[in-house]
């Protein structure tokens, strides 16, 4: 059986380590070889603490959320981290981008799938992406897109969390236990150094996930210790040979 | 390890056979030890056929309908079915009722259950079936309730499919591969010999879970080939390990 | 062809002149018996008026109540109606009161039935009578209940205007011409001197949907001059021989 | 009276036969105009079986599909079929094709419209379709588009069956029994020779309707015993003269 | 304290009338400033009784209504209106046009910002002045561009009434009393003398708007007598230091 | 001016103090009169690790978990608690116990009331509550509910966070920042000696909910550095003066 592989798909440079740092540690240190592919860096809206610095500008604040975000891939496990560098508020990507997010789908052939949510107020590039991303899905699939190429076929496409769920209808249905990994998500997520006021926000999210993570496998009566975890929504029914 | 073990939540005599035949047949030959509670007969509304016959009473319908249910259960390999025979249209649980449900799912300390939509304009019974499922087993779960019993883990709720999804809501998250395990839910639905007006309808809908079952699993590039299928909705996130 | 008929489930006695006393107009001027079943009169939660009289008592309410509900009847042009007295605030049916209301819609044998919205924060009485409304309609259906008597085919339910409709995630689909019987539905409404503070109001609402008719007819290329209308919801979908 | 007219808007040259072909039958039959304009063929990601074939290119995947719908227009009975040939996977329109479509729709004034459901995950295209159906019947009603042409009114959109109801959320309101022409709809099925897997799925579906037709029109108490059905989910409200 | 401003977001030049002149009114008098931006002047979709007179160009129908919206604003005490002449039905702002209305935000600097509903079947342009105005108000708060302006905060973005608000599942969670100022909202609509048919829906609005102030305000047992009211609903929850 | 008041209804005795400890302490600091009433002591199913202690009774339990509410409500200032002792798992009220709820209504003439979520499918008692509270709200409204005393106005309805906000499609609109008070709903929480697995989870939500204080205050361009928060649902539109 060939190894497995994953796709995320990230608007910004640092949603895939907030979002689903766990997801890609866990996987990776089971071999599943996870490619991550950045649409932008974030480095018009995502990057307050860099511009508040003295001479800074855009190709340095590129730069440094690229650096970021490389050492953040290193300490998850990352196959493969891509810079698309489409820009970001607003993101945008014309048809050739969009296929060349075709040409990763199909090269990476991926078991599963893993973007934002379908809406976020806050965010418009977030779900933004997720359309790119489900669009491209179903152009992989296309037997008359660059014929002759290994069509994709059916990967999941999991949401994960955006920084406020209810506001943004994420409602989870799969809670990942992800504490044999933390110390790596914890490491990746300390790469971050502009974004320090989410250190704390998204190491609380991980331990109330595995709060529900405990009460869902079991509760008082034999639920799984879990310290750490990640939720997401899936976008198509499982196809399954048991309950 | 423990055997595994399933319930099913059935508001009428033939509920359990139309919209969940193939689970039960599927994992009984897998091992699992499945319970069928049937609440009612169904024996007033929906049992149309047998109250077309002359000389028919309330006793002798609940009587056919019992053996029909019983004969499928064969069919399908339950372990167990029990015939609460609270009354149908409306079907109403008082609270001695309800604390019976609870015995019988501490007893049985189902793995999964499974049981109606939330919603059905059509059947009132239905969803009301579901909101005990949903409280019984929350008083299963409480270390008051018969202290000293062994209380209840946190089993996955399946939803099973209703008459007409759309109008109730209902929205599958998994599809069940029953090629396997048709012929038996093709004989238990033949049991049903009050409502031939349905065999055709479960047959399609089976066969058309199937194509869904195909396209969700890769379509046209890899997808598994299952003839027959089930889908199910889950109340509650899976607690799971890799994604 | 037998003559049409048609059901109102009314929480309190005076909710069938609000909210669809144009449609009971015109469909008996069609020639369409309309019966009227009030479950209640409304006499502890809608009668303040009466209530700030000196020495009104629970009984000089419901007469009260009941003698302007017969004359907005009788503008209306009602067949039938009939008062359940179950109380209000709340509002509860035991299950005889509830095959009391089956027992009526048997006899009536309704092309179609009208009752209240699935949903009201401000008024737990309205969602009651339709769930009601739904329960018993399906016991009517019912070959076992009370075998031998004519059973129920599938009327549609409509679910008639709310007061604050997207409060009560109302959303009509049928907006229904009452020009011609406005002068009717005018006479109703002020025979309900208790609640004098609603007249404008729903003379307002007639006259918007009325412009929403215009629109949804064809607006300014052709729409419909309808000068006063009324909005309802359906529960079932239409059986339909052309779109 | 003018003669009635329909417009069919199907992203791909094939959907319209699945998804509407019988209510285009039904309706050619009793004399309505129906004119069908095909967005794309659904060439490169809805033959695949063409692509598998040796030596297969753009030109003639479009050239073969443009045969199938033209051999199923003509067993449906269309009254006129046209290509916009916008490219597929994804289905993309600029504004003077949007345009194109506008002089369409004043050209063909059509009393009610057809197109796809509102959400797809599945297939992106399918969406696209109706939020562009949507605007274009906008603009065809704007005085200030080419004026002095005659705008257009305001005809119903319904949506037609997707594949996968409930993951697009589509809930039908309306069911149309088509067992008359049934016959002509399967002709129209069989000339799509690239897609056979799908044959037994829309028959399944046209059969399960029919049983939710008989169903919604009376059950066992009355019920129309139709064969075949579609359904259907209408975006407007309708304007009635009586209930 | 720095002097309180607002901004709204108008597909069209009288949209920001009917649906918030009152609150612009109020606001105004209360010394906040009030800028309105109109995206377009709805010349194309909105202007029928003008394009129904003789030799009516597109440049005489955009001073018109530009005329008429001036009169309106004054009549309003509107601080600045601004008119972007984007084009109507349908309206599309590039990316330049998109940025105009980021620099509008960002020198205003809004408490608060009021568009249209995020949906609406009947106006394409409506949802997507909506969107624009979501995504413009991010790109405010992205301390990237146009770096060393001073970038926006978090102001709430208020959706005011469309036409047909359940059609368009818009959903008010804000009751303003606009009694006040009703003379100035009544004169500012009667500007709009070509679209008289709506003069009468949105006094009608205005004064159920004020029935539901005074139910939800307290009813017969101290409710206030607002006269006339406008609703609204909140994207973003609000952030307070007493309930 | 009266002195303003408050009323929590909590299904079970230590609810109050995990969803809205921090809004009653803020408002009880403020001179707000917040009257608690607990339906059950959480008796059954909430109670597990009395339940493990050996020669646990009922008696014993109900006892414990008083003295721990009662202490909890001293460390919040509430100003009155009250227990209805209903029962738990299931929760259920009968008329005369929902009349008393009314009387307490009645009584403290709230300003706002608080209960617990519209949907919980892990505990049925916490939606049953709402439910009551919003019969009771709306009895308490009645004028010939014990005629001659002084009818309630129409209080907010705030409901509180659930455990798993997205499983209870919960959706807040309001963050109240309890930074000031932080200290005391500490206290109140470590009375709750049974539940300290639950310790850490809520301290987690209320510092992520203060973060999203923050963000919805103005983020990085002026929102306030709240350091803790609670959210809220609100059942009805507010009536305002101003934006």
């Amino acid at each position: 059986m060939a190894a497995r592989t994953a796709l995320v798909v990230s608007a910004h440079s640092a949603d895939f380590v907030w979002r689903c740092g766990g997801a890609i540690a866990l996987h990776a240190q089971k071999g599943v070889a996870v490619t991550v592919v950045c649409l932008s860096y974030g480095e018009r809206g995502e990057s307050a603490k860099l511009w508040k610095q003295d001479g800074m500008t855009l190709e340095k604040v590129k730069a440094g959320r690229r650096l970021e975000a490389e050492n953040a891939a290193k300490a998850l496990g990352v196959h493969d981290i891509q810079f698309f560098d489409c820009g970001d508020y607003p993101l945008e990507l014309d048809r050739e981008q969009r296929f060349r997010l075709v040409d990763v789908i199909r090269k990476v052939q991926p078991d599963f799938m893993l973007s934002h949510s379908l809406e976020d107020p806050y965010n418009t590039d977030h779900p933004y992406a997720t359309r790119v991303a489900l669009e491209c899905r179903m152009v992989a699939q296309a037997w008359g897109h660059n014929p002759g190429e290994k069509v994709l076929g059916a990967p999941q496409l999991y949401l994960f969390e955006p920084h406020q769920t209810e506001q943004c209808n994420w409602k989870p249905d799969t809670i990942l236990d992800i504490t044999d990994v933390w110390d790596r998500k914890k490491a990746a997520i300390e790469c971050m150094e502009g974004q320090q006021h989410l250190w704390d926000y998204y190491t609380n999210v991980a331990q109330n996930r595995a709060n529900q993570f405990r009460r869902n496998s079991g509760g008082q009566a034999g639920g799984r210790e879990a310290k750490y975890a990640e939720a997401f929504q899936s976008i198509f029914p499982r196809t399954v040979d048991e309950l």
